[in-house]
C-alpha cells in the first residue's frame, strides 16, 4: 500500500465547496468518484482545506491510500482525462504513510482579489469581489499590520468552526494593486473618477479559522473605503467579539493558493 | 436626436458571438433588448467588431441614435442594472452624428492568451488557450516580426469575410510571458519539465480579416513548439494561400482589448 498526495486546482463557481453536502455537488465527491473508477478501488480522499462553496483553489492538497501499480506521478494525468475541466490535479506523488494533510506544521497562503471600479468587469467577475467606492490601499496596508503575528482571531471568525484554539499566527499580508486593467480611453466616466484597479490581498499563516480570510478581506475593504480608520482593526482584534468585524466578503474573490509543508519560519 | 457611443465588455463563453444567429443568444441582441426597454424606443446598435462565438471583449464599441433625456454618461449605469453579469457597458458618451464605429481611421488591439503547461488550469480555462508542449517565445517573437507592416494577409484569413481588400497594416505584436502562475512546489512533475507560463500575444493593427488573429495565434503556437521555423511565417505570408497557415486557435483565448479612434500612427 502507498499513500499518494494530490495537488488540486479548481474553479469553485459550480460546487457546494470541497466537502460533501446535501444541496449539490462537492469537489471531493467528484474526485472520489473518478479516482475510484480509475484505480478500481474504493477511494476516499482526505483534503487539507475544506474550502467553502464558491471558493477557488490553485493548490489544495489531498491524500489517499492505494494498491495501484500506476506510477504515482502519472496518476494526475490519467485522472485529468476524466475530470470536468473546472477541476485539475496538477501534481501527484508518493508520500510517507505518516503524512497527513491537516496535521503537522504547515502554512497556507490565500489570495483575496477585489476589482475596484465604477463598473464591474465580466472577465474578472468569477474570481474577484467588486467594490464600487475608491479603495485606499495604503490605509489597507496600515490596517493589515495589526493582524500580523500570533493573536486570538475570535473577532475574525464565523461560528461553526470545529477548532479548539482561536489562536493563529499570520506570517505575512501583502496588498498589491494592478492599475492597467483597462485601456485609458475606456475607463468609466464618473464625476469623481478614479482609475479602475485590481487589489489583491495575499495572506500566509499557520492556519485560518472558519471564514477568517473572508472576514479579514471584508474588514480591510471597509478600511480602504474610509468607513473604518486603520487603527480600528486593532480594536476589533482585541475585542474578540465577532460582532465588531465586517461581514465576510463574497466567496468568489477567494483563492487558496498554496499549502506549504516545508520551509516554515 | 443624439448619437451615443458605448464601450462594451463581455465574457463570450455563453454567446454565439456579437451578431444575431439562429443557434443561440447574441451579445448585440441582449443589449438591443435591454436598451429598447430602458429608453422606451426601438434601438438597434451598430457594433464596431462582430466578434465570433466564444471570443471575449474588454472594450468593443457600438453606437445608437436616441431621443432620450437620460444624460449620455449615465446610460451605462442604468443599462448595467438589467444586463446579465457577463455583459457590462463600461462607458457611454455622446458622439457626433457622423461618427460610425466601422468607418474612418481607427486601430484595434486584440490579445491572445495561451497557458503553456503540462496540465491545464481551471482558473484560466475560460480565457486562454492551452498548449501542452513547451513554447519558445523567442522564436515566436522572431516569427511575429515578418507580419509587421502592410501586407496582403490572405494566407491568414478564413473564407467568409466580406471585405474587398485583403491588405491590412499590423502596427505591433508584443509577446509577453508570465512565469509565476503556480507556486514552485506545485508545478506538475514530468520527465522533461518546464515552468508553467502564461503567454500573451498582443497585436494592434488598422483592421483584421476574418479569423486573422486566431490564425496568427495558431501559427505562432506552431513556431513556439518548433514545428515551423520562424522564417516559415514569411513564406506563408508570401504564398497568399490559406492552406499554408496553421488552423485557427480556439476562440476562448481571444479578447478584443481596445478600439482606438484617435492617436493613430
Amino acid at each position: 500500500m502507498k499513500r499518494i498526495r494530490l495537488i488540486i486546482s479548481y474553479d469553485g463557481t459550480n460546487y457546494v465547496g470541497w466537502q460533501v453536502q446535501k444541496n449539490g455537488l462537492a469537489i471531493e465527491q467528484v474526485i472520489n468518484e473518478h479516482l475510484s473508477k480509475l484505480l478500481n478501488e474504493d477511494i476516499t480522499i482526505i483534503g487539507a482545506s475544506r474550502t467553502d462553496s464558491g471558493v477557488h483553489a490553485l493548490g489544495n492538497v489531498a491524500v489517499f491510500d492505494t494498491e495501484t501499480k500506476i506510477p504515482p506521478e502519472k496518476i494526475c494525468f490519467a485522472l485529468n482525462q476524466g475530470l470536468p475541466d473546472d477541476i485539475r490535479i496538477i501534481r501527484s506523488e508518493e508520500v510517507s504513510l505518516d503524512f497527513h494533510p491537516r496535521y503537522g506544521a504547515h502554512s497556507k497562503t490565500y489570495e483575496y482579489a477585489i476589482l475596484n471600479s465604477r463598473v464591474s468587469l465580466p472577465l474578472t467577475r468569477l474570481y474577484a469581489d467588486y467594490v464600487y467606492y475608491y479603495l485606499d490601499t495604503d490605509k489597507m496596508r496600515r490596517a493589515a499590520k495589526y493582524l500580523l503575528g500570533e493573536h486570538d482571531f475570535t473577532a475574525f471568525s464565523s461560528a461553526g468552526g470545529q477548532q479548539k484554539s482561536m489562536v493563529r499566527n499570520i506570517y505575512s499580508i501583502d496588498i498589491t494593486e494592478e492599475t492597467d486593467i483597462l485601456p485609458k480611453a475606456q475607463a468609466p466616466l464618473h464625476k469623481d473618477d478614479f482609475s479602475p484597479k485590481m487589489v489583491r490581498i495575499r495572506i500566509t499563516g499557520n492556519g485560518f479559522l472558519y471564514n477568517m480570510v473572508r472576514i479579514i478581506a471584508g474588514t480591510l475593504e471597509k478600511v480602504g473605503m474610509g468607513i473604518y480608520p486603520p487603527e480600528h482593526v486593532k480594536e476589533i482584534l482585541e475585542s474578540k467579539d465577532r460582532r465588531k468585524s465586517a461581514p465576510k466578503a463574497p466567496a468568489r474573490g477567494l483563492t487558496l493558493r498554496e499549502i506549504d509543508y516545508g520551509n516554515l519560519e
